[in-house]
């Protein structure tokens, strides 16, 4: 866990050591141009915090339409003026918009979307992550996102990771609006899977989120006024000036880089490591995501 | 994810909802005495940070018992006197100690420790966990800590979670010696599992370590020399004052109250759930553990 190897002659002197394989990073360093897919500027919310920093979140209509459509509206409707990162609970989430308002939605907003929770598994394009998951019959990767599905049933989920984006609701069969969003900031909240609405993922600035302050009162709320941290504007990259817009590429995850990618993964065997897992975790495999020069 | 029901009437009106469970708190709330276990002092590392704040780790001798014996050592001898929290790496570790240090060892510590990454499973009285773990053939419980195991090969680890503390060491096949620690604040990286040696968890102030501002350097570490957090004081429970010890016990991994809680983590189906997962990631269980009155 230190930067500077102390023992290289020992190193040297084992003999026959095991093949080693090359990092996770080296994989994503050497994959080419054609492994690579941009992001849409319309599936791009950008948030500017007032103390400085951005979140980036990028947005999954093809997982939950009726939200993600609600979200651009949001946006585009100025309804987030005045948010604020209002609860962070440790290890869980940070979540931020306006906290129990009654503003009006603007136009375009549907007041009770449906329970996008899942979706249907047909007709999508599946690299199985090849190894059990403890939270659904199978597990893998879509599009760049990581799901669980049944082959069986035929439904398939986004899978809550850290940096995951979801919907904030009240007791079920309330499915929320969008107004209020999270991102997950710790251990992988699983059993939230098919419970919630998930949106998206944070590609930019997870760790302005994850860094700030744990709220005190019960699920993390602030209770100091001085507390919540202020959004100063919320809105679709598509909607910004071209020159400003943020642009952002992730690594197919049906192209044989990511392959390699999760075979490494799952097998680390660099310098560091001495005994290979032979597995990896969903939520621990983290498609490569870069910005794009 | 709000705190008030909105549409309670609505949930009312529902026609022969599926019978709800618990909440995992609820569980914890109603265990007996009898299925709680006091932590000895002497299992009890206590770090007091310069700007406030307690950060308190229950090791596990019976995992690493030579990196155990080194870490009170070094508690003892006062080595860690000028240490600092030198390195945060957003979604991995915050790691502390005196960094590249070449202070000499306090009496009593074996500056080359063999790698206790496992120990045999013989002995062991697990709490198998129920459910398939991508990292090993066998994941569960012992003594109130998370492991991972192999019936057929004899051994058994403790598994990388949220928490969890480990000793920073340099590449294989150094092991490290205790003077440089880590503890996990973001997804459980379990590929470390049987690579490095864990030696305990950090019981109290997690959140204390994950809220840090993280390092710019690669790796996390700290460029600034601003940035460090300056730790006080780093003793052992046993070797302060008997009023002033903290004290913490945690939920027996073998008791009727755990293997109900363990159930309805993986069956959420209180309030706010709809569906049930039917199945729980070992590191998503967290062993109940708080302090005593």
């Amino acid at each position: 866990m230190r930067t500077i190897a102390l023992f290289p002659l020992l190193a040297l002197a084992a003999a026959a050591p095991p093949k080693k394989l090359p990092t996770p990073s080296d994989v994503v360093a050497a994959a080419p141009a054609s492994d690579w897919r941009t992001i849409r500027a319309e599936d791009l919310l950008v948030m500017d915090l007032a103390k400085g920093g951005r979140i980036v979140v990028q947005l999954a209509p093809e997982f939950a339409p009726v939200h993600v459509a609600n979200i651009r509206a949001l946006a585009r409707g100025n309804y987030w003026d005045g948010a604020t990162i209002y609860r962070l609970q440790d290890n869980y989430v940070a979540q931020w918009g306006l906290n129990e308002s009654d503003r009006p939605w603007p136009a375009g907003v549907t007041a009770k979307p449906p329970a996008e929770y899942t979706r249907a598994l047909k007709g999508l394009k599946v690299k199985p992550l090849g190894y059990p998951d403890p939270y659904a019959p199978g597990a893998g990767f879509v599009g760049g996102w990581p799901v669980a599905y049944s082959a069986k049933a035929g439904w398939a989920n986004l899978a809550h990771c850290y940096a995951s984006v979801g919907v904030g609701r009240d007791l079920a069969p309330d499915t929320g609006t969008g107004g209020e969003l999270y991102a997950v900031i710790g251990q992988s909240p699983r059993q939230l899977d098919r419970n919630i609405a998930l949106v998206g993922r944070v590609i930019e600035g997870i760790d302005r989120l994850s860094s700030l302050p744990r709220g005190p009162a019960p699920m993390g709320f602030y209770t100091d006024k001085g507390l919540p941290t202020a959004i100063t504007k919320i809105r679709m990259a598509s909607d910004m000036p071209a020159a400003d817009r943020p642009s952002f590429e992730y690594l197919d995850t049906n192209s044989p880089s990511f392959a390699r990618y999760l075979r490494v993964k799952a097998n680390r065997h660099d310098d560091f490591y001495r005994t290979p897992a032979g597995g990896v975790d969903l939520c621990n495999v983290n498609v490569p995501v870069r910005k794009k020069a």
